[in-house]
């Protein structure tokens, strides 16, 4: 079915003529989409069209040789280089991934933090087992990949020799230039590409993310038809019937409203780091100007016993979208108990999903009582074919939502701030006058 | 050394006269705390003194046993008798304590969602494994813990038969009353009790996290080590000389100058459930009558890549807390590369931490420099010690913090409307007149 929006718990919140008085600025939006203005940063649109086959098939065959050689991978990259694979692979499979009984290699993501005791773990856990490497890294000098990668390029060379290990490196990296390009044509090692017009919170369904999910067994081919699917499904310059551009018109309509927190909620601990995908896909991409809503995410029925109070009854500063995916792929039914010694026995002979539905429709229902908009972004299963398509439906409904703010949805200059003070404070040649500027201000 | 809060990076955004205007409510707040008003909430004021050494003995006791006779404990409970276990687990071992090498039962936590993918897995886990079963809550019917209760019972009574499964089923449920404690008493299980004095979201001190985390092998008589000297630490009526009630009135100055959102940060991996256990403990507690922060996370630097650019350059509507533990008990050196192929070398020699302790710092410059207030709470390390400090720090100041506030921080009101729809949905008996006024208003 691909993916829909469903506006039926907005109304009170939002009504026709907001969605008539945006319809301008939506289809300004598309226009300048479409302009070519952003071409350079949106290759990520025709994608699930234009890919490259050839490039895609040596993905297909790098994933088998992996999981044929290797009990694990670790792969290496952080922001739009890590959320991106192990969000799909864990909506896939699941949270517990690594834990479950499967004949693929345990998938373990490094180079996204700077804790020595992460890092070590994972070396502990990588001795004594056959690992693949694949670093993702436009550049090659983002710091917290590259240290990683300094870290397990030795780790690797100290294991199998550097010969062997040249064989079991994988660096998915810029096209044409950079230090990980100059390092892996040396070294030998197979090199994917980052499109040039794809930046990393658009870029899961190019090599950085399809080698990574590829090797956990997942059907890549069906993702990218899901994604084919709603590319042409969303093309469509108009509010009735693009639902991907309904979703990114009522997100700046309850922005305007005062709004400040988008919620996006699911049901499923599976998606929690999907929902980590989703918050730097908007947050990044509209976080800017000092403008844009906060992204947040909730997993429930967990998380109505910690965050529910608030939602129902705090400051009235957020809406909620609900990710509801309609067939559950496990049923567990609930016993009857002879005794009835716990009361649950009215809701024996249902499916734990039956009740789980129901949670989400009483949330639903008491949320919007409360105060709160809902809009149900929903999906039929949790297919690579669905999967696909909810990724497009995000990214191109993030690039229209984005122009109607008013921002550029593709750069994101706030993140060098802490990067160049950090350079500063660690000496790094080049940076003398920041450092100076620095000193004196430091904590402790 | 204890938690502290350190104010240095709110200069510019709140001054000294701020907190000489809120110190008055700062003095009400305390003598309600003291008051006996809400003495039967209040139980975890004075637990780290009070507790009863005769459960605490049978706590470690039976944490003995599981660690002798099992490879898994499973945890049951949602919300307060959840979040609190697994945060000090993880904040103690790692976020990764079930895939290391150790002597001590892994620890899954059940019950608290309602994905039969989820109960499913951790059923596949336990075939072929020796299982204890904790099941913490306090009525026992509560729907998350309940189900997953009923489908845990009857597996280990499959699995064992019902003698031996009683001696691996472990209850924290209430002292005197409910359907768990009717259950345990009739079955025979060991039970702990709930006080009656201490509510969900501050009961990690109690035998409900007590006994998971002893069962990991951590020293539970440090932790409780660690609250009595943080109670006996921040007993002082002042602003000067209180950390825990600094930290409480410069959370409602900065609310009280616009800001919405309080962001918590960490920059390990292993505190991301901690910062979730602290959401609870906030959110819960404050957010009500249409007030109140809503609470945030964040692992840095991991979401600089993500949140970083929001929270640099978006909406103006958050402040950050940075909890930052001085002393790292792990250390990787960075190597040096003979041809510096990734640039890196300028900073060879270096420990990992130390790079992650420059983040740390290059970031509050740079949110600082963007107009994000920064408090930072500080503790000496991540021992027993040192975690005890930090949650009885952060209970008492949430307590404080919600009175300035003008909300009674020990209810929740509102978590029951989602309940009663539930309820209502499910047709469970009594609800019959909530559920015709629900129906026709449904989502699909």
């Amino acid at each position: 079915m691909g993916t829909e929006f469903d506006t039926k718990y907005l109304s009170g919140f939002i009504e026709d003529e907001d969605l008539n008085g945006i319809e301008s600025e939506v289809k300004s939006a598309h226009d300048i989409l479409y302009s070519g203005t952003f071409r350079s940063a949106t290759g990520w649109l025709d994608l699930p069209e234009n890919y490259d086959i050839n490039e895609f098939n040596r993905v297909k065959q790098c994933a088998d040789k992996i999981r044929n050689d290797s009990d694990i991978l670790i792969v290496i990259g952080i922001g739009g280089s890590y959320l991106g694979a192990r969000a799909a692979i864990e909506f896939l499979h699941s949270s517990n991934y690594n834990f479950l009984g499967k004949d693929t290699p345990n998938i373990f993501f490094a180079g996204n933090n700077m804790s020595s005791s992460y890092i070590g773990e994972i070396l502990d856990m990588c001795k004594d087992k056959d690992v693949s490497l694949n670093v993702v890294s436009k550049s090659g000098t983002t710091t917290e990949p590259a240290i990683a990668f300094r870290i397990f390029k030795n780790f690797m060379e100290d294991k199998y020799g550097k010969a062997e290990a040249k064989n079991r490196i994988y660096c998915t990296t810029d096209k044409n230039k950079g230090k990980l390009k100059e390092l892996a044509i040396k070294e030998g090692y197979e090199i994917f590409a980052i499109p040039d017009d794809i930046g990393g919170r658009f870029s899961v369904l190019s090599s950085v993310g399809l080698l990574p999910i590829a090797v956990s067994g997942a059907d890549i081919d069906r993702i990218m038809f899901g994604a084919l699917k709603a590319r042409n499904q969303f093309m469509k310059c108009s509010l009735e019937e693009n639902d991907c551009y309904k979703y990114a018109a009522v997100r700046n309509i309850l922005y305007r409203k005062g709004k400040s927190i988008e919620i996006l909620t699911a049901y499923e601990p599976r998606l929690s780091i999907f929902l980590e995908w989703w918050k730097q896909l908007y947050g990044e991409s509209e976080g800017k100007n000092h403008k844009g809503l906060f992204p947040a995410s909730a997993i429930f029925t967990t998380d109505l016993h910690s965050m529910g109070q608030f939602i129902q009854d705090g400051s009235r500063i957020m809406f909620e979208t609900n990710l509801i995916i309609k067939n559950s792929r496990s049923h567990i039914v609930i016993s009857k108990d002879k005794n009835d010694s716990d009361g649950l026995n009215y809701m024996s002979g249902k499916t734990l999903e039956q009740v789980n539905r129901t949670a989400f429709k009483a949330t639903v229902l008491a949320h919007c009582d409360g105060g709160v908009p809902n809009g149900i972004v929903r999906i039929k299963d949790s297919s690579e074919e669905e999967l696909g398509s909810l990724i497009y439906f995000f990214e191109k409904s993030c690039a229209i939502s984005g122009l109607i703010l008013g921002v550029n949805p593709f750069n994101q200059p706030g993140v060098e701030a802490y990067k160049n003070n950090m350079f500063a404070l660690l000496e790094r040649p080049g940076y003398e006058g920041l450092k100076n500027k620095l000193c004196g201000n430091l904590p402790v």
